[in-house]
Formats: structure tokens, sequence, C-alpha cells
């Protein structure tokens, strides 16, 4: 597999949006860039939207990614959490539409279960795997950085045990060729 | 109250968008256009998702409305469909934001209140009262279009009883104005 492509991972949240950059060449997998995002200093729900909405159209202008992946949680702790977090998902989601970046989403469990192999595994565990896999050597200024990073990376590891070959160069294609796959 | 200004009014759903446009000029308000976005016969969210953000966006572009008023449902059946409609909501939001539109959200009770002086009404009701109120002499095709122009209807209605006075010029001064209108 010849494969040569940037991926861009983010985990969006209501309080904290995580995100970090991978460039994948054939097997190999470097760093490019990881950080966060804070929401929690602006004290209205469109405010935190229009931020991460922002920020990810920001890295995608920047970086051109050619995959985004998102950490998808598909429960959470009541109706009102759950609403907060579907639209601070579906504004990122909305940049990566504009720009026509392929959407890939993946449950926590699925993450964690892909860097460890323990679907269990604490953030701690993932990060340290990640700052070994990716050779970090700064200490990520949050485990929030490593969430969206752990996305990224979870989506390399899928898409290597994948057998299919096909490159998708537009958004219907891929569409059709991974009806299962995307959001 | 010398205003002059264009509404648009959506409700995003996950199988229908249903939106409308009005034009308020002083105390009097005209229809401008309305109509649904069918979304079921797409079978995946990507898709739908794309399409939403699609159509308010051109909506905006074409009609350049001053405000924008989104039908907000804060609970539903369960956290699945919850996400669900986040996510719907979220890329119309986004788009709103985008374009540095003003976003007013309601509830579904707040909008059958404002315009049928029932919280209770059905969409029939709503339907029957907006027709009158709009002069509407065709049949709207679906009562979901009716529910996107409902909520252009119920800010306009808000608007003229709120004592504020003061014009938004752009999406700060809007916020710190509004900080508890705002989504």
């Amino acid at each position: 597999m010849n494969t040569d492509r940037i991926i861009l991972g983010i985990d969006p949240g209501t309080n904290i949006m995580g995100y970090g950059l991978i460039h994948n060449h054939g097997e190999n997998i470097e760093l490019i860039t990881m950080g966060i995002l804070k929401l929690n200093k602006f004290n209205n729900q469109a405010l935190k939207l229009k931020k991460i909405f922002e920020r990810t159209l920001s890295l995608i202008k920047e970086y051109k990614p050619d995959e985004l992946a998102i950490e998808a949680p598909f429960y959470g702790k009541n109706i009102q959490s759950m609403l907060k977090l579907g639209r601070a998902q579906g504004v990122a989601i909305a940049a990566a539409l504009y720009r026509s970046v392929p959407i890939f989403e993946y449950s926590p469990k699925k993450i964690k279960q892909s860097i460890t192999g323990k679907g269990s595994a604490s953030k701690e565990q993932v990060a340290a795997m990640l700052i070994n896999l990716l050779s970090i050597n700064e200490t990520p200024e949050s485990l929030d950085a490593t969430d969206g990073l752990a996305a990224a990376v979870c989506h390399y590891f899928q898409k290597r045990i994948s057998t299919k070959k096909e490159k998708y160069s537009d958004w219907n294609s891929f569409i059709s060729n991974n009806p299962d796959r995307v959001v």
C-alpha cells in the first residue's frame, strides 16, 4: 500500500476540543501537530459552536487533510448533554463537509481498543501509547489533545488493516464505497 | 419601531427540514418563500447533514436574511435521536455562523404558544394561523414547511413585544447584548 495522506483527528466536546494531525506515508506515521481549543471560557453555546467551526475550518485550510477522523460517543449521561454534543459534532462535521473532506467516525471504545488493544484503557494509557508510537518528545499540553490525535491514529490503523485499496477522489465516490463508515 | 428585515426560519430534522422566509417591515410581515428539504431519500447521515448545510447556506446566500430563527426541541425520545437531532441543528447553525447571521432558538412549545396562543396547538392549527396571518393562497406542500415558517413568525412576535430597540450590527454586539437568547 503506497499511501501518502494527512489525517486530521478531532474530539469535539462542549468544554474542550482536542485535535491532532498526522502524516501517513506508506506504513509510517508522523505527528504534524496537536492542540486543544478551550471552550469553557466562552459563556454561551453559540460562541462555543462558532469557535469549533472556525478552528476546524482553519485546520483544514492550513493542513489540507485528506480525511477527518472524529471521536463520536454514541451515548451519554443525559438528553441535554447529548443534544449539545451533537451540535458540537455537527459544526465540526459541517466544516469538513464544506471543504469536501471525507469523514470517518469512531466511538471512544473503538479508539482505545485500536491504540492500546484495550477498549477500557485510561486516557493516560492512550496518551502513553501515542507518545511512543509517534516519538513525541514534549508532554502534550493536555490529555484532550491526545484524544483528537488518537482518533487520527485509530483511523490510520483501520485503513491499514482494511483490504480495500480504493482511493476516493471525491465525496460521492467515498459515500458510495463506504455507506456504513460515514457519519 | 421602524424595522426592515428578512427572517429565515428553519426546522432542521433528521428526515425533513422545513424553512420559511418572511419580510418584516415595521409592523407588517409578508411571506417571501417557504419549502422543505426531504432527507429520508438519502440513506446515510453524512449526506443528510451535507444537504442541510448546503441548503441553509444557499438560502442565506440567495435571500440574505438578517436573522435566523431555529426550532430547537430540548428533549426527545432517546439519546440516539437527540444526538442525531443535535447534529442536524449543528450543521444548520454552522451555516449561519459562517455567514455571520445571528441565531435565535425557540422550543416547539414556545413557537406554538406565540402563534396560536396555545403551547399545545396541533401542526394543523399552527398552519391555519400562518395561512391567515400571511394571507397565503396556496396550500403549503407539507406541514413541515410551516414549522420552519412558524419559527420565523415566532421570532417576529418576540422582537415585536421586546422593549429593546438596539440594532445589532455584528455578531459580537449581538452576543454581548443577548447572552441568554442565543443558542
